[in-house]
């Protein structure tokens, strides 16, 4: 039999072993999602904290592992690394690259690869099936290639992988067809599209169109603060339109490895298309500038008057989002690096997050409060009891509008 | 009796004469609203043919009359007149600021004046107050000022004035009570919003919303066309996603009295506060060399081998968009400026628009279609029949995605 039709038949059957390459929160979704159909998965991880704590929670049928070598038996492989960006804000493709070379090493006849990274068009195309390829094995015959771009929404706990519809889509027909049957096993909905690029500009319009969404709120509220006008009512009042609106909010800017990533791959993109997008790098700009601002508002609070010698700023949850523990670019940890080049120290709260540059949380006591200058709540935790911040004097900076209506003394907004 | 407590009466049991200043799309809305629960109408416009239209429908309670003086004895006043902007896009006060001097001079003791024009906030407080405060009249004791921004979509007709959720504001606490009982007697939702800057806002944030991500995707649909991807494809699958994103489509520009101008207001509100609006000032951009790429385009593909002697192309649709006459800001006819300023001439068909420009619309026969070098599809009208543009070998230029996934090689996608 053709590998094709012996691949979708062992799927058919729930009997392909997967997996996993990187277990962050998208490969842990996708093993999840291909667990719950009782197939037996291996995550791979270069991080033996995630190793250990996977294979300590002694889930049937998951494992991990830090052996490239054990994938290699692997019927379906799902490429879950990260592509981040430099600290120049190009693309920084290597750990993809790796991974695909170390795979290309030790492809086997009847695979599926799948990429679930967010990527530029053409990366699937140009970058990764040249390198596969150079194993001599035949795309679309001997070995398949597909790409379907996560889309988790970490702490987002109404869409999970199974409820959220899933681009998919092949570098060929048959390595489509597979990638579908695979998904189709254990996510309700699967959107096919006609090509691997398409797959790919998906998530790049999705995470573009959140930048710039985000980026324009935080500039209209700088105007909007300049005009006495409280930006949140008008975003509420805005929102009752029905149709034609989406709202957003102001903060500290948009954080994580997706949505402030993202739009770089596709500016460089562009570049090599001679196209410039206008919007998209002003946006990215807006946000690359949105922590200083948050920044030099409690350096102008504090304005050289310290309470206790040399000036503290606590910074209240240092995640990039509600409900969880990832730091990756971070607003507060951008605030963080600001303060620290203008000699305030730094200390933070986050029941999420234990230990973080140097430091560790601290309880979030009236002693705590008492001791720092400014506090800039800057992520909202559910679990956080805000209210406390406001027992003494301290001013707060507000950039969630935890506070809402309240009228305090203490509370500055942005 | 008060003159607050009067007017309040005069409104729950219906009684109240309104005046309607300006009897286009806005007022008119506002007009079969009020008409709709028994109130006795007059519109005031400067525009003949509008009046003659509404007094020959024979309406109940309805007529129109071009004396500003006839207004002189109505309780409640909404002022329903457009806010452009100039050729240097600077916000045009005048027609509002005319409107309002005229009305200064008749005030009545317990008049409400509305203004539902869209404005930058401040101009309710700023221009319209002092205004009307000439006549000596107490605002809050003598006569009433309210803000109620129009969210008339033209064309839409699942949302009416009574269904979509109104916006409402007043200078002072009596004319905000006032005013939602007004529209409390025929809008389904009020949004009573803290002031009036507020509820201007508002409309100025809905507005730059559409605009901006009108602009970005046209903007990314430059990138894709450059990269073969199609962005059609491309919206749909992102439009699967279940939060987070909202899809907006390519086209020739946003057009109409609204979207492209009040982000505009917005700039040159936000100057004076010495915010610079760096994303939409960039959308703002995009959106007005739109129509010139399209032109552009147009010219490449007559490459200057014309059919009959001199360069000819019709433009299908010059409404500003679908189901409607106005062709206020329509892309359209910045794309026929664009043509004519290459010396090539222009004929169109338009169901809704019999003449413009010194034309007539052409009948979308097949002798239209090849007399002319290029077609460009401007605006999607349902009762166009699109496929007959395909029967010879005319270019087309779709910018509406009409013909979707049809291969055919004379249709160009933008």
């Amino acid at each position: 039999m053709e590998e094709f039709s012996k691949l979708l038949k062992l799927i058919e059957e729930r009997k392909p072993k997967i997996g996993i390459i990187g277990a962050g929160y998208v490969g842990q979704s996708v093993a999840r999602g291909a667990l719950s159909v009782g197939f037996e998965v291996l995550c791979y991880d270069i991080d033996r904290s995630k190793i250990t704590s996977i294979n300590h929670q002694g889930i049937k049928n998951l494992s991990a592992t830090d052996k490239f070598e054990d994938l290699k038996h692997r019927h379906v492989i799902c490429i879950c690394v990260p592509t981040p960006i430099t600290k120049k804000k190009k693309p920084d493709l290597s750990i993809l690259t790796k991974i695909l070379t170390k795979l290309e090493n030790q492809l086997q006849i009847g695979q599926l690869i799948i990429i679930e990274s967010s990527v530029a068009p053409g990366t699937t195309r140009n970058l990764a099936l040249p390198i596969l390829e150079r194993s001599k094995l035949k795309t679309g015959e001997d070995f398949f290639l597909a790409h379907s771009p996560e889309r988790i929404d970490p702490g987002n706990f109404d869409f999970t992988i199974q409820n959220t519809p899933k681009i998919v889509s092949g570098i060929d027909d048959k390595s489509k067809k597979l990638a579908i049957a695979f998904y189709g096993t254990f996510v309700q909905k699967i959107v096919p599209v006609s090509t691997v690029e398409v797959a790919e500009m998906t998530k790049v319009l999705e995470n573009t169109f959140r930048l710039v969404n985000i980026s324009l709120i935080n500039e209209v509220a700088a105007f909007a603060k300049a005009s006495g006008i409280d930006i949140w009512e008008v975003i509420e009042a805005a929102a009752t339109k029905p149709y034609g609106f989406l709202p957003h909010y102001p903060g500290p800017g948009a954080g994580g490895d997706c949505i402030p990533v993202l739009p770089y791959h596709l500016i460089d993109a562009a570049k090599k298309q001679n196209v410039k997008l206008k919007i998209v790098e002003a946006a990215a700009r807006v946000n690359e500038t949105q922590p200083q601002k948050i920044a030099q508002k409690a350096i102008q609070l504090i304005n050289g008057k310290t309470k206790n010698g040399s000036p503290k700023v606590l910074l209240v949850g240092v995640s990039y989002k509600p409900e969880i523990a990832d730091t990756r670019q971070s607003p507060a940890i951008k605030i963080w690096q600001h303060l620290k080049k203008s000699g305030i120290s730094v200390v933070f709260h986050d029941p999420y997050v234990k230990q973080i540059n140097g430091s560790t949380s601290q309880k979030l006591t009236l002693k705590t409060v008492e001791s720092c200058d400014v506090v800039i709540i800057t992520t909202h935790h559910k679990k956080i009891a805000y209210r406390q911040l406001l027992k003494n004097g301290t001013p707060i900076i507000d950039t969630r509008n935890i506070f809402e209506n309240l009228n305090h003394p203490n509370i500055h907004r942005i």
